[in-house]
């Protein structure tokens, strides 16, 4: 082994040549050299972390951010030592500050990967001659293995007037946007589409938010009814199962043309945002024979190989999930396989989240889906739906001040388990600070999560979530005499 | 057994008897009755809830919620679209909406006893005429046993002065002020000291926060630092090791003398706060030969019998640590064990907050206690310990304006783990969004709870904590080859 691992070392410059720098392309390769591997990025764009913090998870939690701010100056506005508020914000102002911090940003997470030793070439394409075989400029460079990191875009769905000057995706918008919108269409509903039009609708900007199929399917009834309300009372327009049919300008989009069945109607705006999905950037593996998915989605298995050895592919590109965690799994994985240490990443349990001017995450079964998986699915909830007790809200970390103006708007939690076995089915909140705790329940929960064990835990008050307290009421039900 | 029980109930009219409505007697009563057990809660004061709605855990996060929105305004002033600010903001407004509200929680939590069918008598003394007769006004009630949750008031030291008008606890701030202190003083850099100086702080009051001792005692010491600096910056002044010689002022308080080592000094002021720690409220049970501790705590097992048959105790009552967690539990254990559930309560692994202007969070052990106890406890952190790497700032929800603006003030965390082992020995976290995870990680703590599961978690980016990153970077560097 010994040797045949020197030979590798001196055939290949590399263990692995990680094509793209973003979620998996860069901790693939800060994992790779930590175990002692020889790793090199590939990156076509100026700097490493990927689309995080160029234009996706950075951008929109600062702009999620900004939401609940304005929010709360709005539903705030004349109480306590809130002033009047009724301005229309500035967005242009916010993106400059997104993007004078993003070089520093970017020049931290360089300086990260120099300090740990991993190579990285910037602002040039690479090429897959072979599996082994990687062309960067003149260069050619012989690897073990390549990983395609390569990510994925925006998908625009074929409409036309959709390249109008004015319509937007989050990779366009922070870079190309030079105007205060006043009147912007959210095209797509989507955990990209609902922060976006959050945030332009706190902001002042007249906002309609719309998809061709009915909002957020994923979530609990009860949760999705209270987040669309949310928005609704917040002043957005909502169009549900409605279609864009043209979107329609001259210089610059002057209004979208929609249809609901045989209504059609147009609506003014002068910016138009699409959140349609993403397509993955599996260009650069078509000459190779690389199987691809029906999105074009690279095909892996559970190590991350694809169907022609030697080549691996991790991140978006091997479609959804397209998530930060995923990235850096699906790298790792890679890496590891690569490195000889045998390895799968299991998706399991995954906790997931939306935002609006709200925190919105889950765990686990809907309402609807335990009643029709199991026979005595109990549920338990605070909140809006526990209007009959008043006084009952929610109030946890950073709700307060709401809860004491706006009780209804403190958020909404749900708690749904097995009567027989105790066992947790699903865990929903909406509210402010409960995030980071779905990680955990996720993983409780895979372990096969229990209302005892909840309801023997430590809580620290005023929790966000309120479980521990749930779950003691739901153990007090199983164990009445 | 069967007869035991009906016989029972024929002597008595009462399970248990819980004195005080607080955390432990409103739950206990609660539990209690959902076991099919007759519980009676008698309180003197006008509402079930004890002081935690009447002016603790909801006053203490309300006035923390306004400190943290008032920081903003003032960090964020003549930003993005935030207004100039540098008012002094008047405290009664906020007191006054606590007060309107606090009616409508007594309400909420009062139907909710009643929707559950416990008894309850507000607004009358009880008086413990023996472990089976107690009375309550006129009447005297038969009951198997009595559990005494009659909680904790402040500690007021014999300082000459402290009876002067200007001079609060958080139990008379909200009933007693009735003008605006500019200038105040907080003794007592406590759970409750640290966050009412830094809301007066936030207000716009000039504050200053002392203690006899240092700061944050139980706080790994680079968390200390940074809370510490925090406060600083915002305008307070601290003094630690410092004592109060005396409160001086004709009709309300003028000025107090510190004292520190062999310096005196006066700092002139309009209001004190004294948050100078708890008395358990033990009088009750004096004359039964219940035996209390050196703080006048009431002595309990596990069981929460006190060494009196037919007595119990929980809550504030029986001593630190004063938290609505071991309320609730204390009394759902002495309940359990009245009913013959044999319960012990077990404190276990605990979380632990304090807050400044951001939410401090901790669980196990500091580095300094780590690095005696455990040969090769490593340490990670990221903030401002990590300077060396710009960019690198722990931004999270609720934190992406100030990483943009103020990255140092985004926060600090730390993880400490057994290098051999994988244990985690140790988590720490200042910023916003991560105190629900602790009620978790404690849990997982207890349970043995290593870097390698936590590195296979699946975290929901932008994750407060960043624990399950920084695991991952601790199992690279455990599995190193």
């Amino acid at each position: 082994m010994g040797m045949k691992r020197k030979s590798d070392s001196s055939d290949f410059e590399y263990d692995a040549v990680f094509i793209g720098g973003g979620g998996a392309g860069h901790i693939g390769a800060l994992f790779m050299k930590s175990q002692g591997g020889k790793a090199l990025i590939v990156d076509q764009d100026d700097h490493l972390g990927g689309k995080c913090p160029k234009n996706a998870c950075y951008t929109h939690h600062l702009f999620y951010d900004c939401a609940v701010e304005l929010d709360f100056s709005r539903q705030f506005a004349g109480k306590l030592w809130w002033p009047e508020f009724d301005s229309k914000v500035a967005i242009l102002p916010i993106i400059d500050l997104f993007k004078a911090k993003r070089e520093k940003t970017y020049g931290g997470i360089e300086l990260g990967a120099r300090v740990r030793g991993v190579d990285y070439i910037l602002r040039q394409k690479a090429e897959i001659i072979t599996p082994h075989l990687v062309r960067v400029g003149e260069r050619k460079i012989r690897t073990k293995a390549v990983v395609v990191a390569t990510g994925a875009r925006p998908r625009i769905p074929s409409i036309p007037g959709t390249d109008l000057k004015g319509v937007f995706t989050h990779a366009t918008l922070v870079e190309e946007l030079d105007y205060e919108p006043e009147r912007i269409l959210v095209v797509g509903a989507s955990k990209v589409g609902t922060p976006y039009a959050s945030f332009f609708n706190a902001c002042g900007c007249e906002t309609t938010l719309m998809d061709q199929v009915p909002f957020y399917p994923f979530l609990d009834h009860e949760v999705r009814q209270y987040v669309i309300r949310g928005m609704v009372e917040r002043g957005m327009s909502l169009f549900q199962e409605t279609e864009v049919v043209e979107v329609l300008g001259e210089d610059r989009v002057q209004s979208v043309h929609l249809r609901k069945g045989d209504k059609d109607w147009a609506v003014d705006v002068d910016a138009v945002f699409m959140a349609t999905g993403m397509v993955p950037n599996s260009e650069i593996v078509r000459h190779l024979g690389v199987a691809l998915g029906p999105n074009s989605e690279i095909k892996v298995n559970g190590r991350m190989e694809t169907n022609v050895p030697g080549i691996y592919a991790a991140g978006d590109v091997i479609g959804p999930p397209m998530e930060q965690w995923k990235a850096r799994k699906s790298g790792i994985t890679a890496a590891r396989n690569i490195l000889g240490q045998k390895s799968e990443l299991k998706l399991g349990f995954c906790p997931d989240q939306l935002h609006s001017t709200y925190e919105i995450c889950c765990v686990g079964l809907t309402e609807k889906q335990a009643k029709e998986q199991c026979e005595h699915a109990s549920v338990l909830k605070l909140g809006i739906a526990d209007a009959r007790k008043p006084g009952v809200t929610p109030m946890a970390e950073r709700m307060m001040i709401m809860g004491h103006l706006y009780p209804e708007k403190t958020g909404f939690q749900k708690m749904i388990y097995d009567a027989d076995s105790g066992k947790v089915l699903g865990l929903h909140h909406v509210g402010y600070g409960a995030k980071d705790s779905f990680t955990y329940l996720a993983y409780l929960m895979e372990k096969g999560l229990t209302v005892d064990q909840l309801a023997g835990m430590t809580e620290l008050f005023m929790d966000s979530a309120r479980f521990i307290q749930m779950a003691r009421l739901a153990t007090w039900e199983k164990t009445k005499t």
